[in-house]
């Protein structure tokens, strides 16, 4: 696994490298240091209020020394290409023989000047946002599979699809539970070391991309958790979550949801509907390809007081009967239990039934 | 337009040039000749029993001799390059200032040779499913017209949905009403001499890429008749079809079946589920974003006796409640009714109700 030295110039602990937050929420003890020169000699737990002693530097080689082998570009950035000022960086990291993991639409290894200064010094480029080579069209393969698959599924694009999939790594490791995390967007890949982004391949390879990255996550798993993408009534972006369902055949969902969002990302013109309604939806549009079931509830509380936020999780749980929690701000065990229960409720199905797995 | 000389080297009239069939049945005036040296001097109706007086040559001279100024790769390739006789004959059609038409998998202007011959002979090359530049997220932009979009969607793959949208612009025409076809796929493309190939864009712009086409469609027209692909259950398309949806925003919808048919395409452990399942199904996913109503059911009947044929279409309008015809071989008339009385129905409630024009 890669050390990482995460670049976030002059954005760190702005919404701008919330994916430099995430990969130092779920994958700390690969993070050397961070980049960013107006808090340099301060710690990630002094901006970020988690995160620990790790180090905020000014400068590539302070990362190095600090024990970085990667760098990782750790902001968004509107548009296609490198801005200089990352372009320029990358340069100085891949001289000091750092691999590079970068999640932008402009890619590192297209970069006539990056691209061989990489191959010359023996640096890899991953560029997760490059599908990889010979994907397939999708075709059920994971049927295949007997391992249990959990997708995240939400009322909308970003509301806590990924965090809830990791949050439940995490509490089934200390269950003592094989489950692993099957990564489908550049900051799940960049936490996990692997993964395919799934909305930046070709349209007719979605599904078959979902496969690849769910096989791939049950190797070693008694449970596949997978991150999901979008929303399947998001004007935008629905063909890739509708892909992913079918790609990935979840045995079972986990809703995620915030009460407060009226309105689909990016299209305040559409309301988002009920979450009773979302939810049968997606079970009726899975169901034809494998039967699925929703376990729980993940609900984003985070515009929430603590007082509103127990309410909302109440009043969730009422209206959908379903165990609800937020798994960052409060205990996962609702969301963990209904897993853990679901999955030995499917296994002792099957040891009773052998010859009808699915 | 374009005149096209066809490539259907040795395959004229089998399955493998479907592509050039339906160029010859739906844009008839568009084919000047077609290539095939085992047909060579007898005429397209000889072969397909349709198309008329259209010469098959045995050279891309004798093609731009009766007219032809563009060259049709007009059949199907497995997997992903260039066979070396199409590479060789497109370069002589270069040579002669055809322009190229291609909707294989291998770009013709990626080809070094091929390219900079076509740049030095001023050919212009289209490889169409090339995705455009410039396409955008989409975001429910086609809200903005007035026109009447019917867009086709079938329980399965490959099923008839271009087909039925073809046949019903030619029957809008002959009733004087403005239909549009707007073009998704490769064949349509060739058809129309525009379009997008929604399944070749990147994943996040299927919707967009709908948009695109559905807009450029609407101009000049009445009603826009978006083609369909793939089906919004089938383990690999199901992606695309719904981005397709989302993004064209149909007010209704023609359902396209075939009754013989039991399993998905290439999905042989896939049972088709009831015509009426899916229809309510397309709807439930519709209406969130805008409701729509499915206006007929076309049906393939091609594997069927014509006793058969109308035994089928009977029980399918008993199913469903709703106009049913196969329009290739019987009359679309059924359907062609459903979609001009819907699209009066709806422009004298937009009247009565012009606050609330969607």
């Amino acid at each position: 696994m890669p050390r990482y030295l995460i670049y976030a110039q002059e954005q760190f602990g702005t919404p701008a490298s919330k994916t430099a937050h995430s990969v130092i929420r779920y994958s700390r003890q690969q993070v050397a240091a961070v980049l960013d020169r107006r808090h340099a000699g301060r710690t990630v737990q002094d901006i970020l209020g988690f995160g620990g002693d790790i180090p905020i530097v000014d400068s590539v080689a302070a990362g190095a020394a600090r024990g970085a082998d990667a760098f990782l570009v750790g902001i968004a950035v509107a548009g296609g290409g490198l801005p200089s000022d990352v372009r320029e960086t990358v340069r100085v990291a891949i001289e000091h023989g750092l691999d590079i993991w970068n999640g932008l639409h402009g890619f590192v290894s297209d970069d006539p000047e990056l691209g061989s200064l990489a191959r010359e010094r023996g640096v890899v480029v991953h560029d997760v946002r490059r599908p990889p080579d010979g994907l397939l069209v999708g075709a059920g393969r994971v049927r295949a599979l007997e391992q249990t698959i959990v997708l995240a599924v939400g009322t909308d694009a970003n509301i806590g699809k990924m965090t809830v999939m990791l949050q439940l790594r995490d509490a089934l490791a200390t269950r003592g539970v094989r489950g692993r995390f099957a990564p489908t967007g550049q900051t799940g890949i960049f936490i996990e070391g692997w993964g395919v982004c799934v909305d930046a391949v070709v349209a007719d390879f979605i599904a078959g991309a979902a496969e690849q990255v769910t096989i791939e996550a049950s190797r070693g798993a008694d449970i596949v958790l997978v991150e999901g993408q979008g929303s399947i009534l998001h004007p935008g972006y629905s063909g890739v979550s509708l892909g992913l369902l079918h790609g990935s055949l979840p045995h079972a969902l986990i809703a995620c949801h915030q009460q407060s969002r009226k309105t689909f990302r990016h299209n305040p013109w559409l309301e988002i509907p009920p979450l009773t309604d979302v939810i049968a939806l997606h079970e009726s549009i899975a169901t034809p390809l494998r039967p699925t079931r929703t376990l729980g509830v993940s609900l984003n509380t985070a515009d929430l007081s603590d007082r509103e936020a127990r309410v909302a999780i109440e009043r969730t749980t009422e209206e959908t009967g379903l165990p609800t929690t937020d798994p960052v701000r409060f205990d996962p065990a609702p969301l963990v239990d209904a897993v853990i229960a679901y999955d030995r409720e499917r296994r002792s199905e099957l040891a009773r039934r052998p010859a009808e797995v699915s």
